[in-house]
């Protein structure tokens, strides 16, 4: 089949043949529908090779959606043909955290050398994936597949950030979403769904501070050195209960610490490399700060609902396998408007 | 190979041979190295046709401890003689309740069929057990099977009930738990290991008033007409914040609704039939009333570290599988001294 | 001044001549701007003798917006002229229950005679109103005291009976509304602003089902014998995850233990004197019911930034002080679109 | 009255002679019973003049027990000779945050010069204790004022750290106090009465060690440069799921970043000026960190009951208000067992 892989450190993905994979005992193939491309997997192929740690090649993709092709031995609950999304941050599936569903917390995955699709096993940019347990599948329904494959990751991110500071958003109580591109964007619409609270995105371009506003925040900010002023301006000079910084990278860690309200919350979703310091004084009393990773599975089965719902919209630029490098090298330069889903079978 | 069972609708329990099981793809067989007798195996038994229905016979057993005697294709992350009890209360595993291990609570089990083992599905009073998946699986380490056995219900049940109430059994606040049997007397030592509450147990015999107040009671109170009373007197006439009902019989849920503080917690664990009116007028103001049932599987792992810390003791008779009906004789005559263990192998 | 008061026992209120209070020290004295008349104000009313606990004549209206007329010795933070709406549910202040703002559960006022304005305490339905203590008091700000006075009961009661279940409100979970009246009709905005769930609402007419949906609900179904398999159609066969029944009576308690998930949330906010019996086989595995009682300090803080972003809408009626008997008739005779507001000074 | 004042920057406090005060409408006299000496009074005597914001002279004292001498008018609920402890991190009584009860957090002191007594109003340490309004006193019965009075800030800081956490401290968790000190020796009490999990006590002496040992921590470990590596051995290599530390400089953050678990708590509440960077990369996934500050009302109520019930002990030296300089100055040096008390009218 093909695949699209990493194959040459600091190189370009490429697309190339390989094995169509069989599913073992507890296995699940599926054909793919949709995969999504990601900014993250640019800074995986950005890293240097002292610190990737995974074998090359390696084939791309952890937004993953699919129909099941083939079952392994001893797969339960599913049939040919189903339509799927893949939870994708796999864990051991054994200890108390994977037993509550969150696996992306997993604390046995890395010694047992588990990684997601994509991310370290094969992954979604392929004509199939081999998914490890069928309790990493979630049904799609009659979901269009190329729509929704993000979800998995542009909004499930998102989600697990936000649904912790829930009982912060209270009405009167303001959000800020640091960053309105894929992810920041469906942090804005998960927010006006989920919340009464006045939600303030900030970006550096006026067409993403556009695309801010057109997808539901009150208030669309400059990202720049007046912006933590600016959002003490809307807020009564309180500040934010709850700053989620999608960028991640120094300055606007700072912007979250001056800008977030006594006992809020931060969080540093982006990996920009930025860190946020806590210590009386660094921060507002009470102020507390996460750096989250991905989301769980129930929250996944929430996130989906919302698609069901018509309550969050990704938009998407589709394209052939053979286009994978093309839409990469699109991602890379900031040209994609939303997410780029690769169609395999097109 | 020998089992526990069920035979015949309103006769006692009867040891039969039945043929040994094989575990099919994804299943778990296990050596049966312990298996708990309930009360609730008894209120089983004792339900007339219209109402019982599962097939005959049945083999019984919903508390089990074993070891990996065979794994069907597509287990991974155990071997044999790998040492684990089973978390019973099984679901379908799909579903967004399950994926966050509240599979007690699956809306999708009855439809399905699904059973927990000695309730519906064949269970662990036998030699051998099957277990559907290995996801029901939680390692027992070095704990003796025999003493920890039980913990799979006569303390995850409680441990369930109690978890939810922790919000409000703050330093100063009163739990009462109402019958020290089987479960509400590691419903006191829960509730020692877990708060600062006053804890008060109630029940009809000083015998069982005793052993409370040797697993850690601060107070025990005869249960009768002046029991409500008596607990408003140790609550400085507030009422407890939190009441356990492990009787669950019209009596015992008048003293609940009597003896709970405004805003507290009535939990009905007890299966005796009695209800509890909630409405304005019928308990007071605030008073959140629920009906668990049984736990969640991470509730499952915490519940074994307690054993692993000795937090909490199960008192436990031991019988061999000839003696099970036996057991269950002495257990619904009440003679039994905490819990009953069959051991299948001895 | 003058003072709507219900004066015999079993008979309407009458408007009467009373002296205008004086703020003793801590005490502040308001000019009221709008008091809400409440159907909970007729069930006051229609009490026998034997039930009804206050001395008469007593001043009706709980519902209370003005402006500050005279403050009390040792009264700081507030300057005449000052526009609020009054927190009602007074509680000892002292308390651990008070100190975090629960004054609605209070276990000390009953005992020290602490009653509500207008159930016990002269209400607001008078000229002035005197107010025990300045932390009672919440800032009105720009908003108009009349469309916004009822929020104090009619948008606080709700939004404390939903907050509790914000949890189980998840994307793809389904909330149900008894009864789409004063509360009710206040309760479905509330859900649509604070979650993404699915909102049913219920009611016996064809005009409240058509005002449920006017203001947000999803689904609207006729309370009747169909109601419950109506929602599980609805529901996917699962039952919705929170039910509030601002009816509360037999047959709306039937229905909410009939509709209810497994692990759902039932209120019964209504005082129609139903109540909903809870234990295993009366109401579904893990449902957790409960009678609250208005809302929190903090809660009436939210409440009222909800009317500040527009988020919630009471159509209200207005009556002069010496029709504010007709007002009461038009509400017992289900006359009343909305509520019913008094304006003292007009 | 005597009072103890910080007068001269950078010099020792002095016992000076100063009007005893009157209480105003709404204020409180009490006559002081005890009052503790605390490191952060040291702190801030500490602080250069350009980071010095309150005017000189300062009476110290911010933990205070007392009877009540005097009550100004408008004053309810309390009589002369009432014994009581003092909430000192006072708000401004009027916003949403101290509406419930969380007044440590209120936004709006600042700007309103509110300051808490003896860090910047007139503290404790003085024959008489200004208080500014009874909702900030809380009853101590029968408690002796000397050994209860550091409860307010000694017990009442760690309690609110650690209560964010309980959550995740279930069975079979560890919890780390760094710095077993005047808080971290409370702290440790706390875990041991509030949870089940296993309790670390991290410090830099023997003597240390042996008092968190005398006080319940299941182990105490040298601080140094293999404290973290230790721990990791003490949670199965998993680390600790909260970190608390009560130093709060750069090394003890690191600790604290390094033996913090996946999706752990890490609460930086010492004021030794070291900050806790948090970022992907910096700090295991998902861990969430937080610069508390003191306590809320509530908590207060429940950190007395805890002293009621016998369950936290704090070791107290007295000193009459002549020898409070001695007191300070061997605080200073390290050399106060527990925490100093002073008895202004022995």
């Amino acid at each position: 089949m093909q695949a699209v892989q990493y194959r040459t450190l600091g190189c370009a993905p490429e697309v190339a043949a390989v094995p169509t994979p069989e599913p073992g005992p507890g296995q699940v193939l599926l054909k793919v529908t949709a995969a999504g491309a990601c900014h993250s997997d640019i800074g995986l192929m950005s890293l240097p090779a002292e610190r990737f740690r995974f074998p090359l090649p390696m084939t791309l993709g952890h937004e993953a959606a699919g129909t099941v092709a083939a079952l392994g031995d001893g797969v339960a609950g599913l049939a040919e043909g189903d339509a799927v999304v893949v939870y994708a941050p796999w864990g051991c599936g054994g200890c108390r955290q994977c037993a509550s569903g969150q696996e992306n917390y997993c604390p046995h995955s890395a010694r047992l050398g588990i990684s997601p699709p994509g991310v370290g096993a094969p992954g979604a940019m392929a004509e199939y994936l081999l998914v490890d347990d069928s309790r990493h599948l979630v049904p799609l329904g009659e979901l269009d597949p190329v729509a929704t494959v993000s979800f998995t990751d542009a909004a499930l991110t998102p989600y697990h950030a936000i649904k912790r500071s829930l009982p912060k958003l209270v009405p009167g109580s303001t959000a800020v979403v640091i960053g309105a591109g894929g992810l920041g964007h469906v942090a804005v619409q998960l927010l006006r769904a989920l919340t009464a609270a006045q939600v303030v995105a900030l970006d550096v371009t006026e067409e993403k501070l556009a695309l801010a506003r057109e997808v539901g925040a009150h208030e669309a900010v400059l990202s720049d050195g007046n912006a933590a002023r600016r959002i003490r301006e809307l807020t009564g000079g309180l500040g934010a209960e709850a700053v989620f910084d999608f960028v991640g990278a120094s300055p606007t860690a700072a912007i979250a610490a001056q800008s977030v309200a006594i006992a809020g919350d931060i969080a540093m979703v982006g990996i920009a490399g930025g860190v946020l310091p806590v210590g009386i004084g660094a921060v507002p009393y009470g102020v507390s700060a996460v750096a989250p990773y991905w989301g769980t599975l129930p929250e996944l089965h929430e996130v989906m609902e919302l698609a069901r719902a018509g309550a969050v919209h990704i938009h998407t630029e589709t394209y052939g396998i053979d286009e994978a490098p093309l839409a990469y090298a699109r991602l890379h330069a900031g040209k994609v408007n939303g997410r780029a889903v690769v169609l395999p079978h097109d």
